[in-house]
């Protein structure tokens, strides 16, 4: 059996589709066919791939380099700030497939003002097709080395926690910790975080999309972390929410629910059940204890090179999971006032279950 | 004279453009226009702006309180990751303007295939109109508490080089001294960069685009820093080159045509030139030296809540330059194998001239 390269399954799937070529302009996308990443934000990247010739890449001149270093073996077209690059990339399309009828398109990533552009330089082609859906597929079952990476990112997530636990102390404050987790991090070479680290304490943690500020740590109440790592292109992503002192006995009420909810789900998930179905695992175990109404959240998100992938796992989400899929599992239950408990492993589906990128200890930890 | 806010010019330039509503999704114009600030990624955001009624904003559920904590005055409506956020928004849009003709969009940032779900929930509507370049024009010139706010961030952009210059040492590697210099930002409380922060060194600095990596300094070369923080929302981006030891003679002129054009650009900068003059000063110099070839990027580009707005500093920009436009004035001589010099501020035009908002002294300095 021929394994087909993602590359050449993209270049399959554009022919079987009866398109001239797909053009892929999503940055992550063309790191995952290519191995090469850029965000050029106002510029433009792309990477052209035929349905019956050899593919190319376009980028801003200061890129060229960078690509041809990364191993790509087809051709680089560079251009420079004050050239129109939709005419040079027409152009090179042109020299290829003189006059393509129908390109397919990236929808989910592609600005309306660049679809104007592209139409302006090939006016007569058909851009209706979208290969998203494509993509998506192909991108939510990971390889072993998919995997693998996404392991070691794990493993520095587990260490971020252990240094950032460490640097709790009352008085200090949520900006703090992440200065002195993060320095350690660096120190070891880790020099991007997948998002912004979270380090909220007590009552702050209530707010589930909230900051790290200068908030400072008291006595007696619960500290949430939600950080990840980037390893190699891929990202880690985990929480755990840590007692200084001895937390109320409604703090410790919640932090269990969330617990027993994170657990079960992360023992029932496996391949042949929907994302809605783990979903409701965790949420009926909320929802049994009576915080329901707090836990305002999916269960969890699709992640590997980001964490906006897919599966979603939420309510409505009728995908069924199978091996290579990779996914937080993350009961959340915000009390405004009280406490902010969020608990979250990423694991990958198994042949049988799953397994957890991170490994640090989830009973209740306390610190200081 | 009544001043309108930035909102309300936004609504009047809906009203003069016969559409009855501007749907405003890219979230830093969410930010410039209302203080709040979040990038939902695959989630909806979005702010509705009539042209004869009150706006709304619409986000996803856990971001609501967010938004009204930062005071929008407007209704919030929030959406849970299993609903149709498409739906919801064409029925808050309905209740207020029953059939609306023209929406307009904002182009450089919507995707197509977000425009495709607007047109299903709306579709007798018309989606032709682009009001990006009004926002581009209302954001290209910041006001007095813009400007203050990019003075701040420009006074930790200097601490960062400082902290920075004095921990490089022969042996030390690029990443350890962006983990002392970030570390030092974090335990300030400025806890985010605008971009990844880059210490390169010796020839790794030719690589315009590179990345920091494991690199260990060694005596007698230059080494390259561009590095910037955010304060309430605003950036600074800077570059300095700095010498470790004695740089060799072609180093040293390298370094002394790459500053000649910078300061000579910098005192060139006024209002009423175009950016593409303001370009050519610095360019004409560089090729005078006859490292044209060498200067492989644009002059500058304009920034304020990123690095990546308007005027771009470039050949073709007729752009007449006006007070209150903030723009970096960055030339680069990249020689491979032999060195990188980049030495970058970023100014904002006055009445009569530029001032900038980084003061690290740009005269060749020694470290180590």
């Amino acid at each position: 059996m021929i394994t087909l390269s993602k590359l050449e399954q993209v270049q399959e799937w554009t022919a079987t589709h009866q398109a001239d070529l797909a053009y892929i302009s999503d940055p992550r996308t063309i790191q995952y066919l290519t191995g090469f990443y850029s965000d050029p934000i106002e510029r433009v990247l792309a990477l052209v791939v035929f349905a019956d010739q050899d593919p190319f890449m376009f980028a801003p001149a200061l890129e060229v380099e960078a690509i041809k270093e990364t191993g790509f073996k087809f051709p680089v077209y560079g251009y420079l700030d004050h050239e129109d690059p939709w005419q040079l990339i027409a152009t090179q399309v042109k020299t290829r497939v003189a006059n393509p009828k129908q390109i397919v398109l990236e929808k989910n990533q592609l600005t309306v003002d660049r679809l104007e552009q592209l139409k302006r330089v090939l006016p007569t082609t058909s851009f209706d097709k979208d290969i998203t859906p494509y993509i998506n597929q192909l991108r939510v079952i990971k390889t072993p080395d998919e995997i693998e990476k996404l392991n070691i990112a794990g493993k520095w997530a587990d260490f971020a926690f252990e240094k950032g636990f460490a640097a709790v102390k009352a008085g200090r404050s949520e900006q703090q910790v992440v200065a002195e987790l993060q320095y350690a991090l660096m120190k070891e070479g880790i020099m991007q975080m997948s998002f912004d680290t979270l380090v909220q304490a007590g009552a702050h943690a209530a707010e589930p999309h909230g900051a790290t500020n200068a908030t400072k740590f008291k006595q007696n109440e619960l500290i949430l972390f939600d950080l990840g790592t980037i390893w190699d292109g891929y990202i880690s992503d985990a929480s755990r929410t840590v007692a200084l002192g001895t937390p109320t006995a409604k703090q410790r009420e919640i932090y269990d629910v969330c617990l027993e909810a994170q657990l079960t789900a992360q023992s029932a998930a496996k391949p042949g059940m929907t994302a809605a179905e783990l979903d409701q695992v965790a949420r009926s175990i909320i929802d049994k204890a009576g915080y329901g109404e707090y836990f305002i959240h999916r269960l969890g998100h699709g992640m590997g090179m980001s964490e906006h992938e897919f599966p979603s796992i939420m309510a409505g989400n009728e995908m069924v999971l199978q091996p290579g899929m990779c996914f937080s599992i993350e009961p959340g239950i915000y009390i405004p006032g009280v406490a902010g408990v969020r608990i979250e492993d990423c694991v990958h589906i198994t042949d049988s279950g799953c397994e957890p990128f991170t490994h640090t200890s989830k009973e209740l930890t306390y610190v200081g």
